[in-house]
């Protein structure tokens, strides 16, 4: 165990490495330190420090250059990582340029390092999300028309009702999945902007070179120069939680119904048996959904993580005091645990194990009951609606009485055989033969991912 | 007082009454019984059902028709307001054409019926919402202008910085609103889709009709046909619910900003006076923000709210129980909130009472430190940076431990005098020199506002 | 119709009646006015005010008397109900004795008459809460006594697990029950406190008869004199929230075991039939648990509406703008919703009907192997915990592999079957032996109930 | 930096060094090994496992004994973290002793395991908030004396209204940390319990052994028994959440007060000074509100995470799958981020700096306004109540009109003079005068909080 105590037992099962990485410590110095580095090629770019400076400087912009604990002391008192770290990249730089030292930093201020440097690694986790999303789309997909003629009990309210198939219900998964995607690309060119506005947002301490240099960096960082500093104004940031909630919520009901259709009374879908995944410590035949629980527990915490966000957006004039430092261990917290629900329902979607025959079984379990609007319709065609209906109830009614199938109780009614025959009568309560536009929404679905996909 | 008891006793305060239209208990039905007269129209169009059913239906779709009271207490035992509406819509139709009554509501389902019904009140309410956007934007772009050189403290930490004017706080608050009128409009063609799919979401009980049916529905209510239904995939109210959140948390930061610039201390910007607005029932001299409390108000409940909405995306299979219902009263809510709290902006943006003197002299309030800066920078470039900054900080000590103004220390300061002569100085330490961009942003942000005005 | 718009269609289900009495506008009022009937008579009491004052101002202090239309409009410009009602009452009170009106609200400001008034609605409502969980812990407790010997499968991940027992399942809701009593006994001393501190809090206004008429006034009002006003310090009310909070958590775990246990594949539990509750508008067999709905739905919300409430204590200085705003409508909100969760489980905690037959076939859905524990456990003293695993693992194994019971797999084994005899084998499968200490649990929270009940 | 990507930038500045301990991954493996121990020693000690199993056992129940990066890794696959350290702990007990393996961890279930480990933790994290809030409680006590006479401004509304003292203020904060010891000491015997129910929560696999052993295991680790086991009935520690969301609640009060009073324009009361805290990186005089910055952050998430507690509780059946898991790193980060709000809170307490001359100087910038009250109120006693307002009314006007000081105004008004003199105009209007109940309440929440102190 190393001498500083870690918080990080969880973070495999619940986040993706890759993310983690993202914003980890270093990946956070490194956001700041790249701000820097482009500010002084961008300043010497427009003559405001002098070209000899640059080099220097960024041979001091790696995060492995710093000392993190001495960091996080140091954030104590000065109240954000940026104050600290620009007096340390001064004193490295120092180290082999005194004189390139005076030109770091300048007319920017702390919220200009610490949000330019959140953005870059916004940008990277979107890209993070981005793939995993695109290659869930991919899988689901792939699961949807293979399974588009798979029938099993619809169910509403947790009763069943009229059939579906499976590969209905996974294109509606997919469907969300779809939109997000839609929202990220849309979300991009708001969020991906530099901030720079130096002490009060007015980027007054560089007089007249001040648009000549945002604008260099920006190109530098390759991020949109936005219409104004945005210190206070959040809503860019938020809106990222807010697609990451969205897609967490997604994912939550993709896991909400594997967990159902994994119960020991419906046995229809199971997560990809792996070595060990979902043993139980005492019960040997156990297999439980650690993927879809990984996927509920984002699910509850993200709507919170992502209140939070909103919550700290009336952040006071120029530069807030607690709302700010609320954004900044929370905002990394969504993506995270948005990356690691996208691990695991990637990881489901790919090896989703099926029993088509167990849902043929399953469909039988209210004796034919679900198909009874199937009957219903065809018999109003005959008989008016209304009589349809009510001769439908009472056979149900009996259906239930006796235990026996409804086709039996139809078949006992005289009424209705002599409207339906026997074969009609089969071929009505065969879920197959009612599915209705169930492969219509996969093939809309698919078509959608299709054309999402091509135009990446 | 009505018999029954109401609870509206802050709705004139904290919404708009035209929102709370919309999301009345009759601008429901409406919606509802919206919905199942585009149905009928829409059957009988493709030949479903006879072209005379229409009329009978249609004017049994009146809102006004129902007893509140009575679907209420209907609403207990069936768990939703469409099946006891339909059914007294059925008696209602059938007082004038027991035919036509058994052609209502066909092939669809009471969540189509609910949630159809909830997206032409959400296409309202979106109206009202872009209109108000347009107002407030249009007022704070005409007092971002008007006060575009009246400088004021910059604030950060809630500590006097560096000087800003209040054109530029000003168009820092339109930017976010010009934001939000680009969500509202990407989010439309998300939101405003049909909700049809019958019991389960295959519409299987109108066979091949099921697409004409949809398709000339969606066209009777001028709402796109969606991919698919998307009865437990609420991502498209979610995401709605959201950009709601991000205007208040927007109008939260406007209201936080006024407050405390209002503050007897401050006393720099206020709310319009008003008959009685604000007056204390004890202090016969006190004008309070009323209108930025119900601003703040806002910002603090919506997160919580739209968190709700996050939270209750997991819904089960093909209908959810109890997420589903977490939505009713939540979406209404979020809605009416965000309309007042724009309401409210409004008065305030339009009627914005400035004491521009009281700024100049609060900018004294630290005896030019906020300038020292300025001072700074332009030393910095006659003797370098580091000299510079030690300089000025030692005259700044000074200022402060004899509490006279940094000028007089400035001016007490051999190897300052010796680089800037006095008139140098005063102007330095004038705060309207040291504006930077302030005007820069609010061009922008008013070009991008007119920019979204006439693309309207 | 009424002409003002109403939003109450889903008030019924959601919430109590009695509960929303105690909140409705006119409800909010009269907790007002009890507070300045109290405060003439206590002022009188201490010789402040001339006691021939006191009935004109007592016979103005009822609800009926006001206007609630006027007084929602002036709310706007006030930004508060208290400023609005005490001058309508000083009008009402002069309309029969000018003199009187002299001595009304004498000494109190705004916020005194609001959360004093707020506090007796809160008792009532506490009253209400205590009287459904008393009666709600006595249906469980009868229950839990009435299936203390019902077996049915244990459920961990949604998988089964070892056998447990209805009434244990009761218990463990009863147990929760049984502490929120607990909870809500203790928290009533902090809560139910006077709000008395004048315009700053100080009671400067009432010079040396302050803490007189604080004393009489509490004890006019039955409230406990605290130590200090409260106007910003809002953790009394919070808490209450609090407990609402936990008490819907655990109705909404009994909403969630309750649908599961319904679902169709399921079929073990159900909420009490009733004419037409649960029926489908498409499915006539369908029975949807629309009072779990409610549960579920309630602790959906109320997490967030509690999240209000703990967001809203920073509230400034002596009064908050926007903070205190923020409770107005919440902590109604919560307590309505919490009283009809209450209501719901009560009505299904009475007329729970249960298969416990369907239990029993339940629980062989795994053909013996939630019972491997059982065995395992007795091997495991004849040939060691090690070796019994191994054996027990290699039959729930091959049991799988073969689709056979468990029992047979077992009575194959020669190792097992040397060791174990057929009668130790069926008994140590028969879940009814297998049951721990279900019924000791049941007897714990019994008692825990009666003790409390008692102590009523 | 080590290989393994750390998250802990901010953890020095928002989270106290004693509580990250407590909840370290070391620390919870720790938890989770003394629950194992004990249960060795328990049923050791009821005869149920040889007693030379013990020692070997809990040799091996040291957490630095374990790899944190292999159990994390197990973590996905398993699910929880009680299974992987199980199994790890039988390998490292095997190493001394193979028999000895063969009795541990006997009877118990692996959130038998996670939930006792976490209520030892959470017993320690109790003990730690009690030591900050006697701490904070001493520290305000002795400034609340201190300035018990110190007037300033009140202020409602962000308003002045009527002046206030110092000491008055503080023991509002006093208060709030008076109840909240009270709040912790009767949640104690509800959250510090055991918990242990095997598989399903029967104890089935200890037989009659079952009772014995966990009466003996509850003694081992001084936790009550409590009425049964308690997996999926969650509100223990939900509550304990919620207390803490209160005292955050209340620090966020005290935090939100003192950035007002910090601002530049009150400039009354400040942080503590200390080397290099809460400077500028661009503005040399500034001093940032570091601590309060804390507070306000913290204020801003809590309410959220305590959201994330409540949302978890509809926890499915005899154990959850995701609402559980929702918990693990939530109620970690609660007590974390309430301990660094306690911290620095505690730090603020102590060394607050005091600016008695502003407060004075401040009362004076409404000219006198704020005590119009005072005037009115003994006019009245002489030319009765309405016509007494009236007068002031027309003398604040007049002094706001004409820019003087009410004392001016009132002085020039011939019915006011006749009634008053001007040595008791100069009385009324001197701040020290009108400050009612202050000083009492001082001394009630002092008196409170030596009696909670000599009974602790």
């Amino acid at each position: 165990m190393s001498q500083r105590p870690t918080h990080q037992l969880f973070d495999a099962y619940f986040t993706q490495a890759a993310m983690r990485d993202v914003f980890s410590d270093s990946g956070r110095l490194q956001g700041m330190l790249d701000f820097e580095a482009a500010l002084a090629r961008a300043e010497a770019a427009v003559g405001l420090i002098p070209k000899d400076a640059v080099a220097p400087i960024e041979a001091a912009c790696r995060a492995e250059a710093y000392d993190l604990a001495e960091l996080q002391q140091a954030i104590v008192s000065s109240g954000n990582s940026a104050i600290p770290l620009v007096k340390a990249l001064g004193r490295e730089i120092k180290r082999t340029s005194p004189e390139a030292e005076r030109y770091v930093h300048m007319g920017a201020t702390s919220q200009d390092v610490m949000d330019t440097g959140l953005v870059l690694q916004v940008r990277a986790a979107l890209a993070l999300l981005e793939d995993g999303l695109a290659a869930l789309a991919d899988a689901l997909a792939k699961q949807a028309q293979r399974y588009v003629d798979t029938p099993l009990a619809g169910r509403t309210w947790l009763q069943h009702a009229t059939p579906v198939t499976l590969g209905m219900k996974i294109a509606g998964w997919l469907g969300a999945i779809n939109r997000h995607r839609q929202r990220l690309a849309e979300l991009k060119p708001r969020v991906l902007v530099l901030q720079f506005g130096g002490a009060s947002g007015t980027l007054a301490a560089l007089g007249d070179k001040a648009m000549p240099v945002a604008e260099a960096l920006a190109k530098e960082l390759d991020l949109t120069l936005p219409d104004q500093p945005w210190h206070t104004q959040r809503d860019r940031l938020v809106e990222a939680a807010s697609v990451c909630g969205m897609i967490v919520g997604s994912l939550g009901k993709l896991g909400r119904d594997l967990s159902l259709l994994m119960q020991t009374e419906a046995a229809e879908v199971f997560e990809p048996a792996g070595q060990g995944r979902g043993g139980s410590s005492t019960m040997p035949h156990k297999r439980n959904p650690v993927s879809a629980a990984v996927l509920i527990s984002a699910a509850t915490r993200i709507p919170n993580l992502v209140a939070t966000m909103f919550a700290a957006m009336p952040q006071e004039h120029e530069r807030s005091l607690g709302l700010w430092h609320a954004e900044w261990d929370t905002l990394p917290d969504i993506f995270c645990l948005t990356s690691g629900a996208l691990e695991q329902a990637l990881l489901v979607a790919e090896g989703l194990e099926v029993d088509a025959e167990r849902m043929r079984t399953n469909l039988e379990l209210t004796h034919g009951l679900v198909l009874a609007e199937a009957v219903s319709i065809t018999l109003s065609q005959r008989v008016g609606r209304e009589q349809a209906h009510q001769l439908v109830e009472q056979c149900c009614r009996r259906a239930v009485e006796q235990k026996c199938h409804l086709r039996e109780a139809l078949g006992q009614n005289e009424t209705v055989t002599a409207e339906l025959s026997a074969d009609e009568l089969d071929h009505l309560l065969d879920p197959a033969h009612y599915l209705g536009q169930a492969r219509t929404w996969v093939e809309r679905a698919c078509a959608e991912h299709h054309s999402l996909t091509s135009a990446r």
